[in-house]
């Protein structure tokens, strides 16, 4: 059995392998040696995943009895929709949504002590971006979400991290180091561009290999095509 | 647990989570219903692939002790290259290429009696663009593979699908009928450009609809956003 990573998180966890997006690029990457299971539910917060999260990933899905390598917890985006806005009935307060990332972290630390636990902030947003592509009737004229509620929803992911001792990926501040990301990476002030999927699968890979689970160590699912002997191939199917 | 729709197959298969890759795609498409799952092993035909059968899909994979709704099957680039060309050591005799889908088709059956099975067909041969791009040293000049044995080889799959009354997806035939497919859909005389994975895509999305697979007859992993009560979004996740 190959070993599993999740995908747990919102619709740009579900979106994810959408085409150049950052769960079928992983998928990709890993084609011999890893699963990527996409368990993304858009417009979800921390409390709706808190929920679900039982039925979502059992004990059992780890796969073949064990424990899964790997699962990228990514909320907050939602969480981070101002109370008083068009989006309101998705916001989580800050100091719920901190707690709910620990309880979510606990249960899978609970249910597979050796799995890697990754968080991921939410992105930053442009909130011009938001206002030319409402999803819901934005009567108000004021964006549903802004850039700096995402930051400090993006500030509580990363103390978690620090509090639990497990990884975090911080795109928030990430992609705003570079020029123009409002349109290089978001599509839509939220979502992801190709571009901005890119980042998020390279800074992903980059935190696995840091944590032991690259190309080089992970073995390959049966002999590659370069491992086979032209001259009697069917020596490599023998072991 | 999601029911699992297994891809086994060749590197077109292996590659077929790459950007805008027929995958991916399926994956994307069914990202709250189905689980996609990669089983592509490069270079491989029939007869090695009945070798690792047994290792790539045990009985317990299907999930949740169950088994999957559907298995591609999708071998015979590789089977058709020429036995006395640059790449013959992949070669498979096309009667034994015959035999090996139905021992495939047959475990297949033996260990999951209800699950789709769905026999893909090699797509067609641009035989410029095999030479222009060679995989191993090609001093004879001639193509490893031509469109003339693809299609011999199709046309056994296509034999194999309806001697055991199963469904199958003729690429080799579908593709030819477009204006310049040579180029369009083959990225180098064989694998499939990000036109032609869409082929295989909508091919495999219109046949699994036909066999009830569907986003409108599936269930979906959890409540939808657009299900959710946006005065009382708790209520959706009591039942």
């Amino acid at each position: 059995m190959r070993p599993k990573i999740y995908l747990f998180g919102d619709s740009i966890t579900e979106e994810s392998f959408c085409s150049g997006g950052w769960g079928s690029s992983l998928a990709h990457h890993f084609s011999r040696t890893l699963d990527v299971v996409l368990r993304g539910y858009s417009g979800y917060n921390t409390r709706w995943a808190l929920k679900v999260m039982e039925r979502v990933l059992p004990a059992e899905s780890g796969g073949g009895g064990g424990a899964p390598l790997a699962v990228t917890v990514f909320f907050g985006a939602n969480d981070a929709c101002l109370p008083d806005r068009c989006s309101g009935f998705q916001h989580v307060p800050l100091h719920e949504y901190k707690q709910n990332l620990h309880s979510i972290v606990s249960f899978l630390k609970n249910q597979w002590p050796t799995t890697l636990i990754l968080l991921m902030t939410p992105p930053p947003i442009d909130e011009e971006g938001r206002l030319k592509h409402p999803y819901v009737e934005n009567a108000a004229g004021l964006p549903e979400r802004t850039n700096e509620a995402a930051g400090a929803y993006a500030k509580a992911c990363i103390e978690v991290a620090g509090e639990r001792g497990i990884p975090v990926i911080d795109l928030w501040t990430k992609m705003q180091k570079f020029p123009n990301w409002q349109k290089v990476y978001l599509s839509d002030g939220l979502h992801l561009t190709p571009t901005g999927n890119r980042v998020v699968f390279e800074e992903l890979v980059a935190k696995l290999r840091e944590n032991s689970m690259s190309l080089e160590k992970l073995p390959v699912d049966l002999p590659l095509i370069s491992e086979i002997d032209t001259k009697d191939p069917l020596k490599a199917f023998e072991k």
